[in-house]
């Protein structure tokens, strides 16, 4: 099922500008972005087999599939998406979009700002959970989608999928959210404020308008993705996977690496460091945080889910602790509470939150059963 | 019992100094250094009421009292220590010891270098727990104390009393290990690491020699303490305490402090980077990372725990999940497969990691029982 045999093959990534003024949540305005984006297999007479992914905090818009024969890696989600696949790019026409204010070609921190000619840097305003799914629905509109077969998504991707079933409730047939919660705890927005602290104190960081001083917060952005990976992975599974393992078998009373937890959390810091934005960070999880839609209805979800049609699969993982179970428990029960249709699935796996971009055999079940069901009510 | 009626009153730090080379366990050599410590109460005519106190990673001697009376906060197990309370000072003479590395008077990274009349700061050795014991059986020989009858710690200091009670059967005979672990999983290394590169890549680190340069890793360490917070409290209680509460009420869009649980975090960093020595924090984390009974084991704890003499008392406490009550469980399993005589509590409470500096009412009733009996053991 992961063979090459059943990629999408080689993909290339098209770009949509929109001039429409587009209104964020902070009342800041965005008079013009672009959105860069990737679609797999066809849209058919109707317009009904469409599904949108939606990405999480360090996503991107290229979900499976390789730009050229010689890539490393293909696409993020090339496990689950592809021809035969759970989502299968056979029956279904999917597209991945980086969100506004990402670092993938959509518009955002590091692109220019057309009143400077300069990276907005600072200047970015930061945006919102609604704001993307805004965004994401003039896309739907540009790509001649009325209504998605299903919006899915994992972590922050499935917030967006759950904003789309009530921001949009006649634009969803189906939303999927995968390893998340209706809100962060101040436990989540805790890590994320010691990741920001990381960043905005760096002195490399300057204000954040860094570009312009040719250097990068690296150190920064290291430290905030050395800690995000802790809370990706399950105490177990790191456990079973490094343990106390030493790279040389001994200790060395120093302060290079000793355990290979350290080893293989440095070289993660490192490797993001380089190639990620660190203001799309920021705003990335600041998107996290503000996101609660139970919070203009008085605290209650579902209230706040009142409105959606859509039909929903809730899906967690037993040993993720960054958005556990429970969480997603709450969204089931909200949505049982506002007469929703809704699946949940609690599926047994090792790979804490890291699970949802994983095939632990049960979860990639479910994802082609259901998505079975989706495809067969879209004729497709 | 809190009531300041019931504390030991005015106290004062008294300092040992040993000039019998210390080899450490990394191999080094400590030709000469200082312990700074504490007592209250009266060590009886046989010695036999003295009770050690080890602390964990960011505390110190000063356990109990005041050294003025305008002191706005007493030692830092005020609430466990002093006439009537559970380690009641009017039964067993307590001693308090700065350990070894340590920043608050103990020969450590920040004491001057005989050698150079500087600060220690990059040549000080590695010290491991095993060493802290070694060096604590010097000040208890000086003290005239040949057995104790207790010694008691959390967290990191419970890793002391276990480890006295294997390299020095004969002279503990009772050790309180309490919401500590026989050893760090990957995910509590992990943290640790990550604590570790925020100092050392801190700028003003310079290698660890930033004395010299008349600056503090003050953004290094404060990172480094906001992690460890999170860590010490619990999902739950930080979620009673902060939740989602804003300082004022609504999103600002911006990052300056907006979440309560971001002010309190920032806070207790930054209030710990003004006074926590950088080199002493790096050095704790690592000892904690290297303590591991089992390990000269083959792995086999009921092995390594085999020599000691000594009863214990293991507690853990339900919300800790730094050292939750599984880890306190493998300890109470290698002591009864080696025959030991020991009483496990898993005390229900909210506070987390940090219950073990708190008076959970079951808890201090606990200690209370406890010590009563190892009390009257010893004629006290």
């Amino acid at each position: 099922m992961t063979d090459s045999s059943s990629s999408v093959g080689l993909v290339r990534d098209e770009r949509a500008a929109f001039v429409t003024p587009l209104t964020l949540c902070s009342g800041s305005v965005l008079a013009a972005y672009e959105l860069v984006f990737e679609t797999y297999g066809t849209l058919n007479a109707d317009a009904s087999n469409a599904i949108l992914i939606c990405h999480a905090l360090s996503g991107h818009h290229h979900v499976a599939g390789r730009y050229a024969e010689t890539d490393k890696a293909a696409g993020w989600w090339d496990n689950m998406v592809g021809p035969g696949k759970p989502i299968d790019t056979d029956r279904f026409f999917v597209v991945g979009v980086n969100n506004l204010g990402g670092c993938h070609g959509s518009t955002g921190p590091s692109s220019a700002n057309p009143d400077t000619g300069q990276p907005w840097g600072s200047a970015f305003p930061l945006v919102t959970v609604a704001d993307w799914v805004c965004a994401q629905a003039r896309l739907a509109d540009r790509l001649g989608i009325e209504c998605w077969a299903a919006v899915i998504g994992g972590s922050l991707g499935g917030m967006q999928a759950l904003e789309w079933s009530v921001r949009y409730p006649d634009r969803v047939r189906h939303a999927l959210v995968i390893a998340s919660a209706p809100k962060l705890s101040a436990q989540n927005i805790a890590f994320n404020d010691v990741a920001r602290q990381a960043i905005l104190t760096d002195p490399e960081f300057h204000g954040g308008d860094f570009y312009a001083h040719g250097v990068l917060p690296r150190r920064g952005l290291r430290l905030a993705r050395m800690l995000g990976h802790i809370t990706y992975l399950s105490d177990d599974g790191m456990g079973e996977k490094f343990g106390r393992m030493l790279r040389s078998g001994e200790y060395k009373f120093g302060y290079d690496v000793e355990f290979e937890i350290e080893s293989y959390l440095r070289y993660q810091g490192d490797k993001f460091s380089d190639r990620f934005d660190a203001n799309t960070y920021l705003l990335m999880t600041k998107a996290l945080d503000y996101f609660d839609p139970a919070a203009a209805h008085a605290g209650d979800l579902a209230a706040a889910l009142a409105p959606a049609r859509a039909e929903f699969l809730v899906a967690s993982f037993t040993s993720d602790w960054r958005f556990s179970p429970a969480r997603s428990r709450e969204t089931v029960k909200a949505l049982i509470a506002a007469g929703k249709r809704v699946s949940y699935a609690e599926i047994e796996s090792a790979h804490g939150h890291d699970a949802f971009l994983m095939t632990d055999p049960p979860y990639v079940a479910l994802m082609r059963a259901y998505l079975d069901r989706v495809a067969q009510e879209a004729g497709a």
